[in-house]
């Protein structure tokens, strides 16, 4: 398979994994030097001016990916010469699943528990709440929206999504359009907030959608830090006016030591640690080769960014 | 529905909650005084000696239904004069989604970051284990192991079910016998204890079978604690021999403070907070409800206690 007619693929740049040419290989590529390449797969995150100087000496390439799902770092570089996917999907059920724990743990108590050092007051057997029959909303309409759906169904679970266009989502028993994300938030048990980060998605949820939220709803953000007003979160926390947040990203990300999230009692911080590679790495490795046979074929790509959308 | 024919219900002790006799009433009983009654709710654990007593005064009494799904206090009270049943089932699906909770909470390191004051290092990110295509092994057969099925099953987890008789469980790529409980740990990520206590499964997990769990792997217990030896866990948690322990039940409980699982970091424990009467009470009251129609109908009841096997 690696015959003068294999798809010719560069990967970039230094220190990116050494699986990405194992799994192009097993699509059918031939891995090549940049300037004899028709393919690019961009595999570290680095510093998106790094990929736009790659991209002024290669402009033969017809079709770059970017491993990872969120790409709004490099909206000024993506362009319309060429093809572009990322890694949407890729990482949606290994996301799902850490929503799912955060949300979880944060209304079932379990993080309020961690670190206690006795039993507590009767009371606290009943500071729980259940997903069972219970009403999650899902601000975002992609693979890990998707997933999560699958996964709770089992709690038989009154799902909403929000997503820019209203159209029905398999799974949901509400589907609302972003602008009517106000509604969305009164009833629900759990926010889950799984959006690309767009202008439309920055801060969207700040203090007026916040207080809208039950006092003992849980937040969870899977998407990136930005999609909530950091400020207003903090506020709305120190009130007590929500259950807790659970958070795997932030805004700044890292959030460094002595932000104010830091201290408060009902906010827990995973460090962007919903999909580690150790996680995701077959999943990864399995799309890049699918898009590779995909490309040699002339098919549709997986995971196409939408330029318009911004993802 | 109150007439002559009606089911005659006693309901004690002093102190039960308002809402038992009300789901009698939905069934068809008629409340009565316990010299009357052909029939008892018991709703209260209290001390076993109270209903001995109780039942010396009314030997008419057909069926006492115990409210709580582990009936091992009242061992000494069972008789085999009437039918008894427990709430078995009935709080199945509230503990299935809190060991779930608690597993999920422990292998995604969330309860190692509740408290946290910073990002932390580069690794933290890679200390997540997922039960993506995981392996858990449930020990027990019950409502609870079969809920907890359910919820894993959108993960693709290969569940191992461990029962007293090697009989297929549904949901489950592997069913043991109990007398082959060292064959279902090694391998799984998480281990989950759902089984009744009784003198089979007292003391079940010691030393020897936790030392057969991976070094990643988290055990959850959601039965009761003395299935699971106390010392022997804490030896095994400070050895770093297992990933963690999440803990609904303790041996002794309340676990009193300065009690040495407190201050194992990778121990975290709920005030036995699986199944409020919060979250339990429209479960309770369907099951009392339909048990009065079916003494009635002088149809099976529901949760009917197994004498011989103790639950």
């Amino acid at each position: 398979m690696s015959g003068a007619g294999a798809p010719r693929v560069a990967i970039g740049p230094p220190g990116h994994p050494p699986w990405a040419a194992a799994a192009a290989i097993a699509g059918g590529a031939r891995i090549v030097a940049l300037a004899q390449a028709q393919a690019l797969l961009w595999m570290r995150e680095g510093e998106p001016g790094e990929l736009r100087e790659v991209l002024a000496t290669a402009p033969q390439l017809r079709w770059v990916h970017l491993r990872w799902a969120g790409v709004e770092r490099f909206a000024g570089v993506l362009d319309r010469d060429r093809v572009w996917t990322a890694g949407k999907g890729v990482f949606a059920d290994a996301v799902a699943e850490h929503a799912l724990a955060l949300g979880l743990a944060g209304l079932r108590g379990i993080t309020a528990r961690a670190g206690a050092r006795d039993w507590g007051p009767p009371a606290a057997r009943t500071q729980s709440t259940s997903l069972l029959d219970g009403r999650v909303t899902v601000i975002g309409a992609g693979a890990i929206a998707g997933a999560l759906a699958r996964m709770l169904a089992p709690l038989r679970a009154r799902l909403t999504v929000v997503r820019r266009r209203e159209l029905p989502f398999p799974g949901a028993e509400r589907t609302l359009p972003a602008q009517r994300l106000d509604e969305a938030l009164p009833g629900a048990d759990l926010v889950v907030v799984a959006a690309a980060l767009t202008p439309a998605t920055s801060g969207m949820l700040g203090r007026a959608q916040l207080a809208r939220m039950e006092r003992h709803a849980w937040l969870v953000n899977v998407a990136r830090g930005a999609c909530v007003v950091t400020d207003d979160l903090v506020a709305v926390l120190r009130e007590g006016r929500i259950g807790g947040a659970a958070l795997d990203v932030t805004d700044p990300e890292p959030l460094p030591a002595g932000h104010p999230l830091w201290t408060l009692e009902r906010c827990v911080i995973t460090p962007h640690s919903a999909s580690p590679t150790e996680l995701t790495e077959g999943a990864q490795r399995e799309r890049i080769t699918e898009n590779v046979r995909r490309f040699a074929a002339g098919r549709e790509l997986l995971g196409v960014v939408d330029l318009d959308a911004g993802y």
